[in-house]
């Protein structure tokens, strides 16, 4: 989209004049300093045992997850990895397993590899719909994971109830399935209190819980981190070594001189408070912009609002045919966050990547393009 | 193994006084301040595309390939990701693949996640038996990929002769397979002279050459290279960004900047004048310290010679029980070379890795050990 006035609502990536660059190169010196040659050397799989420590610290203090020692924590090359290992560990063709409807996009893309049978479970304003989980449970005892972005969602920009949480592990115990808690997203909160990770509730080793440092440091860095049983990482070890062979010492060690040298809840915090005035614009253009016919979700952190709109709009049509064309905005359309595609009467709007005056003036446009799409219905 | 004067001919890694450190750092400096912020931002699957073109006209200029461009050149998290993805694009359970006897145990763990059906095909002292090939392909036409390692074979120390590299590619094209040339040793010759890729007779698109910075740069940048078709890149960069999305931009950039300001040729030169003062002492000592029951590969570059030894010695055996705790020098036996475990009575030594007055001493050591062996068979 090249117009002079383009404004993008479809960004997935972090605001780069936020990135800690000067303290990062600065860690990457220092990493290269402590080893000297040895740093560019091969490693092992599980990479510096110091970063698993301070990860497996961090892991219990805001994580809100008990006995977590270097050993449960895994170091992946991205959250993408993490996600893609686990279902290489867990799923043979056709093996059941429940995703999120809308869910993310890349984690279908990791999943599909393996040629699962999706079961689809609604997302509703507090988390996944538990009661259809249970029925779907009822009906297919056989299913062996579920992936779930519990806070902040992305696509769908709601989070996880405390209850639904508690819930879920029961479920798990119950049924006997793994739960893999994608949480990219989770320091990421303008509003509202922290809640528990479901990994919190874990009795019986049965939820993976993944994070990454995509989104609260760099991308670049293509470095996520896990906590499971050992048992689940000593499996997926063997997997990651087959896969890429290990983790690259330069980058895990300058991320652990970065930690080590500097304080991430404060960087954490600047984020926050820059990407809390966008999330206040985007929920003040929600409610002055958006016809009666749209509803969308008002998110207390995280990247993503989701909207709503009339069944009988394709957003994948409005988009191509009036929103670039005529309005000049690009949004994501519903259809690749479901398992299915069959779902064609929602969008993904970004809030993080854009100015509160472009959100202001992008959602006007939205809503303008909304009225007339309705008025034509 | 912690005697003080222990020898260790185990090493799969390179010398680490040798690394070029001081221009990396500088290369990491150079592509950070090149891009700024942006240069920890999300990138792409494919990563620098100058990069790609510089590894295109290397294909061309050192590998004998020709018409490389950067849409042929495909960037990977090491060689290992490269065989990884290979194998995952082409093989399902039970399908029909050849493996060389022995072979590089890291590929077998790649292979061994699809469970494919292996067929093995001696290796020679001029590289591969494609007589035997022959009669494999004849009795099993459904066949579907071959993965060798053409120069300075991992473990067996030899290279593959022109006339097997043009046979092998016409029994591609008439048998309808896929052939992987893993070549991470191809630059380290230290005597003879160099014979183009296996690639440089592909006419068909059937092979695909992967390269690898870990053995002429460093292991830490995690960073492979293949050359292929664009049908199969296309289909590889999918399974890639399943896998863990992309290319980490700042390594890619980082390994562009050495390449630019640093000639990599020179490098290798310095490498390889190092290296075959080591291959000297080896071959030296083989042929002074090995009974004449055992026999070794006279290897003209690379890392490795196979030590083969009467077929009544068990070489994991005697590794615990008399080289480690008698004669303190230890090896890798051969058991783990083979796709079916079956292969007792041979043995890998690394020579790169050791001076020549320890490769002298351990040698000596293993010639005792293996005249003893000898004498209780």
């Amino acid at each position: 989209m090249d117009y002079d006035d383009a404004i993008k609502f479809t960004a997935g990536a972090p605001a780069e004049p936020l990135f800690p660059t000067a303290a990062m190169k600065q860690a990457y010196l220092d990493a290269m300093a402590q080893e000297g040659d040895h740093t560019f050397q091969y490693h092992t799989v599980a990479g510096p045992v110091e970063l698993r420590e301070r990860l497996a610290e961090r892991a219990m203090s805001r994580m809100q997850i008990e006995n977590v020692t270097a050993e449960n924590v895994m170091l992946t090359a991205g959250g993408q990895q993490g996600i893609d290992l686990v279902a290489k560990a867990l799923l043979n063709k056709g093996d059941a397993m429940v995703v999120e409807a809308p869910t993310y996009v890349g984690a279908l893309s990791a999943f599909d590899m393996y040629e699962p049978t999706y079961f689809e479970v609604e997302l509703q304003s507090d988390g996944l719909n538990v009661d259809q989980l249970e029925d779907t449970l009822k009906a297919h005892p056989e299913i062996k994971l579920l992936y779930t972005v519990a806070d902040f969602h992305n696509p769908g920009g709601v989070t996880m109830s405390l209850a639904k949480r508690q819930r879920l592990v029961e479920l798990a115990n119950q049924y006997n399935f793994i739960i893999l808690e994608d949480t990219p997203y989770r320091d990421l909160r303008y509003t509202g209190e922290s809640l528990p990770s479901i990994k919190h509730f874990d009795t019986e080793g049965r939820v993976i819980f993944l994070s990454s440092f995509s989104k609260v440091l760099m991308p670049t860095l293509r470095t996520g981190w896990l906590v499971a049983s050992t048992e689940i990482i000593d499996q997926l070890y063997k997997l990651k070594e087959a896969a890429d062979l290990e983790v690259p010492n330069l980058t895990a060690s300058a991320i652990n001189q970065f930690l080590a040298n500097n304080s991430l809840d404060e960087h954490i915090a600047k984020l926050n408070q820059e990407y809390r005035i966008r999330q206040q614009a985007m929920i003040e253009a929600i409610e002055r912009e958006l016809p009666d016919s749209a509803t969308a979700t008002k998110p207390e952190g995280g990247f993503f609002t989701w909207v709503t709109v009339d069944e009988a709009i394709n957003t994948t049509d409005l988009l191509y045919n009036e929103a670039t064309p005529n309005q000049h905005i690009a949004y994501v359309p519903s259809k690749n966050f479901y398992a299915y595609k069959d779902h064609t009467n929602g969008m993904r709007l970004n809030f993080t990547g854009l100015t509160p005056e472009q959100i202001a003036d992008g959602m006007h446009r939205l809503g303008q393009l909304l009225k007339n799409a309705a008025e034509l219905v």
